[in-house]
């Protein structure tokens, strides 16, 4: 059985913290070493034109986004790994999808209609401040998928409608013209872990309240040093479930590790005692990887000859469907 | 004083007739042959795949129409005539102005609100058959202008609205960005000769009412033949400001045929006479185009070499200009 193909479109907005790395980069990276899957992974660059109009930020944090997956394992001999926008067949297919994809279809879709309900609460014109990036993006994330006929598309609950688009628009092209297009299927892990922040809200970057990834040992050990922590004196049974330092130190721990803490909970170990030793846990697992990320945040050419190799190797196939795609169509050489 | 840069799209949909020759390709390639101009001439295949879902019909139309321009004397060498579908950043520079333009901005441009009302005149919901190409098709148009920095698009009445959303688009990257874009201006000429069809209503496809352009003499005399008289006898003086036959004449002649004609109607030329005199003027003219444009469509080798040199010609001014945005919106290489 031929390996199955697996798209994960990575946004290239803001700079990772820890949540990111266990709720998403560490399970991508994981699954990309599977032997039966050929994975996909590319910086949604395109996207994050949509979000942010500040092009520093947009640069920095391509940047910084390449390199924080490389640095955590990311292998890009063992999986393809490119930026969106060197793939200009993603734009080309993008143009002909929407001639194909009914407009009906886009005003259904939940961050479009999100983003109009929060105007009509506040009782702005429906579509005010929308562009029409933000309204036409599912058939940009379509364009994504079918391009590289991926099969599976691992997203979060909230993404899954998009996918279910791009199906739909594949179908649709596949009925009226040739079925040139493979039908994606979203998955969506339940079980992914979500980090706890500062605060015990989700980590977040919007809740001010995450734990860097990649900024030096001792902002590390100051965020965590940060976290929430009841009036419990050291000596004092200390409940691990009700905790967000041990819900942390889980996401970093093996079972015996795990374990090993809740004893030290029941022990009444001290806070502090506990917030240096998941210091110790974090930092163990991240150091190798800041020292990978900061050598290539230090040699920007190497990070863009990876960016660049990854992008010729997944090229070749973009550029063949879009041919089959253009010839389907009709938009054809004349002889 | 450079030269100005005028640009003019072709919709590659249907076949060129009579009304399509007076009143734009001939105007057009008139205009190309300026020496204070630089013409900028493009088959819109993207545009027609709006409208067009037939892909034999989208591919024989552009090479028909390929061929029509070529054998009316467009001259490839003198001007930049290109396929827009040969040019990718066209579609790149779509995708990055989407996320560039206002939603709003789309709902208000007449293509899209006509077929609204079209929607709602038959209690249809709104954007019943109304596809995403058609909805976003002015950003489209505007990334056919910006591309090139073109200063002056000729257009119709109908389509000021969209240069002027290119206007637009480009005023608003240019002041959050960088001033990468000329801002166009659109240019109506209200002197265009509209020809009459056969019934005298204007010629056009819809009111199946054309005269072919390249579909041979026997044809041709036979559209002619058919165009609508009154019943007046020869002999009796007819009037030619009532007439479709002297209105197609005027198109075709200079100012010596046309007193002549005018006279000929005084003294009461037959019908019939009348025709044979329009049938050998307009024979004239088109006979040696149509050679040549059999020819090019004997050789589809050699009309395809003609549209690859021309985007070949254009491509390193498109690709420079896109380099530009991407820098000025933060897609940069790393190094």
């Amino acid at each position: 059985m031929p390996n199955q193909r697996v798209l994960t479109g990575i946004t290239t907005s803001g700079t990772p913290h820890l949540g990111n790395y266990v709720g998403a980069i560490k399970p991508a990276i994981e699954a990309s070493r599977r032997s039966d899957t050929d994975a996909y992974l590319f910086l949604a660059d395109y996207h994050a034109l949509i979000k942010c109009e500040d092009p520093e930020q947009v640069a920095r944090s391509s940047k910084e986004i390449a390199a924080a997956w490389l640095a955590l394992g990311l292998d890009p001999a063992g999986s393809h790994f490119y930026r969106q926008s060197d793939i200009p067949e993603v734009a080309e297919l993008c143009w002909i999808l929407c001639c194909n994809t009914a407009k009906g279809l886009m005003n259904r879709a939940h961050a479009y209609k999100a983003a109009v309900q929060a105007n009509d609460a506040s009782n702005d014109d429906p579509d005010f401040g929308i562009k029409m990036g933000l309204f036409s993006y599912p058939i940009l994330m379509a364009a994504d998928i079918l391009i590289f006929n991926a099969e599976r598309v691992p997203v979060g609950r909230d993404q899954i409608q998009h996918v279910e688009m791009a199906r739909d628009i594949a179908q649709r092209f596949n009925h009226h013209y040739e079925p040139l297009f493979t039908l994606p299927e979203a998955v969506v892990d339940d079980n992914v872990a979500v980090l706890q922040g500062l605060d015990g809200r989700k980590m977040s970057k919007s809740y001010n309240n995450t734990i860097p990834l990649f900024e030096g040992e001792k902002k590390l050990q100051k965020s965590i040093n940060k976290i929430k922590t009841n009036l419990l004196e050291p000596g004092e049974p200390k409940d691990p479930d009700d905790s967000i330092v041990f819900q942390i130190w889980s996401a970093f721990a093996d079972n015996e590790q795990r374990e090993s803490m809740r004893q030290d909970f029941a022990d009444g170990i001290a806070w502090g005692e506990a917030k240096k030793l998941l210091f110790k846990r974090i930092n163990e697992e991240l150091a190798p990887a800041r020292e990978r990320y900061q050598y290539l945040m230090d040699h920007p050419g190497e990070l863009e000859d990876i960016m660049v190799a990854g992008a010729e190797r997944v090229r070749p196939q973009a550029s063949e469907l879009l041919r089959q795609v253009r010839d389907a169509i009709g938009l054809r050489a004349y002889a």
